[in-house]
């Protein structure tokens, strides 16, 4: 440790022997001036005199000031030798403290979240090797925006047998969650002139803070039992419509048939879009899923899925298959936005597609979804037989209808809160101020399988007490 | 197979015995409607008739008939039975053949690319094993916005010790790719009423593409031999400023030190932003890189890194370092596009950052584009004494500056697309009318190692013939 105290500047210097004196120097002075002990104007000591100080050769000191002139640190001026730059000194950042209600929840009930315990790490992995140890060094350049091509091939034959989807993997694009697949379609949309999107109501309330932030100008359209209401989309006069036919969200109802026949023939007539968001349909307990929308007619739907349901939402990894119409304004989109996705993780997934791993895994996630809420009815008709669930038996999620008169939903989820129990009033979900029956939306997939009993019967017991059984 | 003789119909089915009976008939129908062969309206055999013809269970038939129509291809019509559902039929669609320059060509000596062979796919595999062995199964919900922060703590470790960057890690966003980072941050400026944007001229073209999509009004700004002429900045009137002060792309020159103050001193004035988009910085030949300017002025400028020429751009991975007073609509702006970036290449990257596993790639790479490097300008000297290679001894491509009188770029690039060489005119990388000299951008770090000096001799000698040697 040597001291800079001929200049009577604040300088601690720390300077090892060998090649790394100059860069020590360097850093120690960029320190010092950002740090604010060395102000703008102020002249430092010649080459020579800080030299000496240091017991370091000349030349070592000259580059290491021309280096920090380089840089914008310093500045030589003729005749006054070198003085400090003005540089922006450091204010300290506050603290930066971020607790999401499910953190801070024992018992995370959310909707729209998987049990992310159950993610086949090794298998993922395995599926990685597999796909690196044959992969052609190009696909590590810059990717076709759709997305690599294996992953679009096993795409298309997985969602043909699994969904009914009619897709051909050069109709399908690789985008960063659903989420980004909205946002690259209303992008797209409002570039061409047809940026009026409904969106149901109720829904994912970020759906529409994504919608409006790439620009569309955003119509709710009501949902009932049978699902989306068809006629008010007409009424509207939309140019396109996202919509959760299999199983709507987060209501939980099926779109009835005469529904999906009417809503084609809206698109057909008004050459309109339904976005098709099939978010969980893998997922139905009681019967065969009903397949997609987009099969019924594919020039005017497009579908959308994800992994995020069926795998982990970390994974940010999602599916349109388009019409031949938006194939290119959405893939220039997308090369706009990120260029394409990542390929490692296209890689990993078309292996573990291809070599039916994403089947296996969805069996076993299935079976215990099935049992979540197997157990989630059972515990509510024992502890709190005045609560109805309703919806289909599908998905991850529940939507527990509170009995009228009885608590407010807002009563419900601060009373939960205090038991440490996370969940979500359905009114947090509705878009218009229209005053529905007041219900949760019951996430019983998140918590991890050894904790979900206990979260499912905190619940139930505190409904039944609210609900005055 | 059976044949469905008796309603007249072309649906040839082959139904297994057991379970699967239902599901293959059922996706006969759908084919045979989507293919167009049952019609719309068309009447379907009863129940009874066809399990006679097939020698099913009539229950199998009605709920494979059941299924159809809850998924809408078929309409149960009171009195008439099961008909067709005007169902929109399938169209061929039109092959896609894509073939880009670098695909076509023998030696690919485009810039922007590094050698992706050199990508450490088992480094790479090792440090997600690392990752996964310990990460919570949190962080398979999604993510903060920002990014995982295990990597954006390596991150600011890493970027304060290799580019002199001031960052916390509560700083750092994590994008997928520059151009997502560039695009996060137009929106963001364009939202707060900041959307004039100046970008240097010549630039990446593709810059100006997503600038614009993200709604920014671009300035296009000249560059000489100092780098991004600041005069020129200060008179346009700008919000925010793209530039490459490192090593500009594609000129290759360093932003000279009183240029760099001035700039900074632009921001403080006028409230500007400072982009700096510093996408080779790890690669100096000759002497210690210049570090980062965003460390004189952290409130007034963005640091923006990527792994897209360190490791490879099929990565999509890229970060900036944000002043406060932009985090929060840049991360909002994260948010409504994809969430966060995926899980595990962040994982991976944060271990091979901590390992030191990117110093050691980065030295392996860095040496070999120096070999490069030296070779491109020996085989010009030997072969092509008129031309002249300017730019740093930096980076991954280089300028290669044509003889007046003599060819013009077009010719050169179109004669060297003849001999099978990929490679770029620096013309298609102005913006504006200015004719400059005619020179070639010519990237030394594409083709593999077995590769590149067939590659640069190849340019070397037909600029030796071009510019009649």
């Amino acid at each position: 440790m040597s001291r800079w105290s001929n200049s009577g500047l604040d300088l601690h210097l720390s300077l090892p022997r060998g090649p790394g004196r100059r860069a020590a120097l360097e850093e120690a002075l960029r320190e010092a001036v950002a740090a604010g002990r060395l102000r703008a104007g102020e002249r430092l000591p010649s080459t020579r005199a800080l030299a000496s100080d240091l017991g370091a050769a000349r030349g070592t000191v000259a580059e290491a000031y021309a280096q920090l002139v380089a840089e914008g640190w310093l500045q030589a001026r003729q005749g006054s030798g070198t003085v400090v730059a003005p540089v922006a000194v450091a204010q300290p950042r506050p603290e930066r403290v971020t607790v999401s209600p499910a953190e801070a929840a024992r018992f995370d009930l959310l909707p729209g979240r998987p049990d992310v315990g159950s993610f086949p790490r090794n298998v993922w992995l395995r599926a990685l090797r597999a796909g690196l140890a044959t992969a052609p060094d190009e696909i590590f350049q810059r990717e076709d925006a759709l997305g690599l091509a294996v992953l679009r091939e096993a795409l298309a034959a997985y969602l043909a047998r699994a969904r009914g989807v009619r897709a051909e993997p050069d109709s399908v694009l690789i985008c960063g969650g659903f989420r980004q697949g909205l946002a690259l379609l209303c992008r797209a949309l409002v570039r061409s002139g047809r940026g009026r999107v409904a969106l149901e109501d109720p829904t994912v309330p970020h759906h529409r803070d994504t919608a409006e932030a790439a620009g569309a100008e955003v119509v709710d359209i009501g949902v009932d039992r049978d699902g989306l209401q068809v006629g008010a989309v007409r009424r509207s006069e939309v140019d396109a419509v996202v919509t959760t036919p299999a199983h709507q969200f987060p209501i939980g109802v099926t779109l009835a048939p005469e529904r999906r026949a009417a809503l084609l023939a809206w698109a057909r007539e008004t050459d309109g879009l339904v976005i098709e968001d099939d978010y969980d349909g893998e997922f139905r307990y009681d019967r065969q899923p009903v397949g997609a929308l987009q099969a019924l007619d594919p020039e005017h739907a497009v579908y959308a899925g994800t992994a995020s349901k069926a795998l982990a939402p970390g994974l940010r990894l999602a599916w349109l298959v388009l019409p031949p119409s938006l194939l290119t304004a959405v893939r220039d989109e997308k090369a706009c936005d990120d260029g394409s996705n990542p390929v490692h993780d296209q890689l990993a997934l078309a292996e573990v597609i291809r070599r039916h791993d994403l089947d296996r895994h969805l069996r076993t996630v299935r079976q215990r979804y099935r049992r979540r809420r197997d157990r989630l009815l059972a515990a509510i008709a024992e502890h709190a037989p005045g609560v109805r669930v309703s919806g289909i038996a599908a998905g991850l999620h529940a939507v527990v209808e509170l009995p009228l008169p009885g608590p407010s939903e807002e009563e419900v989820v601060a009373a939960a809160a205090e038991r440490g129990i996370a969940v979500a009033g359905l009114g947090t979900m509705h878009h218009t101020a229209e005053a529905g029956r007041p219900a949760l939306v019951v996430g019983y997939a998140a918590p991890p399988e050894h904790g979900y009993a206990a979260a499912i019967d905190a619940l139930a017991k505190l409904l039944g007490e609210l609900t005055g059984r």
